[in-house]
């Protein structure tokens, strides 16, 4: 894989991916930046995020039980001195009309096996699921 | 730090970070995404690019050695099974009017001491410089 992150002004880059959907950063404005697009550690649990969004709503497809709603909330710790690295992280899998046995195992399986961005990790990731009616 | 990534459709997710800056990510057409928006696994090398990058272009103002551009070139290696972590990243730190030295230590620096996102990741990680006239 390759990308390249080009430095616009101040602390703002511009990211581009193999896919070519070039992606804004910017620091905030207590770090010297102007707060005008996501900070790439941000970035980083939102990729976690997706990556095992997309396993869940592909496997939870397989299962013949896809959600009308789906949606997971990311809890990350961090370490408070430099380097500020992300250390724990939670994530609660949310999924209306699933059974909860299903959006459990999904969420396994890609824990488990599937999700590259977990597995890229160093941080501690642990799960919780909620199955709405 | 929190963050909520919601499903929208297909594969595609929208991700709300902290900041409140929303970011998308969507599957490629082979995975069964549309390919509207950048992969998950992608998003994670260019948070490891801003995130050193927003370093070095700071610390290169502490120098006084400010650059009149500043890119970095990201290549990356995954493993082939599932799951297909990042393995192997390596930076080339590429700047025009900065002594060589000055963009080597500041990208040390960088590595070693404050990037968050690097010191989050499990993979090996590897740079070289490149100071342009």
């Amino acid at each position: 894989m390759e990308a390249k992150v080009i430095w616009h002004e101040g602390l703002r880059f511009v990211g581009y991916p193999h896919s070519g959907h070039a992606v804004l950063m910017d620091g905030s404005r207590e770090a010297g930046g102007e707060d005008s697009a996501p900070r790439p550690t941000e970035l980083l649990l939102l990729a976690l995020g997706g990556c095992t969004g997309m396993d869940v709503v592909s496997i939870l497809q397989k299962m013949r039980t896809p959600p009308r709603r789906f949606w997971i909330e990311i809890s990350a710790e961090r370490n408070e001195q430099h380097p500020k690295a992300v250390k724990r992280v939670h994530l609660t899998y949310v999924a209306e009309g699933v059974p909860e046995e299903n959006l459990r195992r999904a969420a396994e399986l890609s824990q488990e096996r599937y999700c590259s961005v977990a597995h890229s990790l160093a941080a501690e990731i642990s799960f919780s699921v909620r199955a709405l009616p």
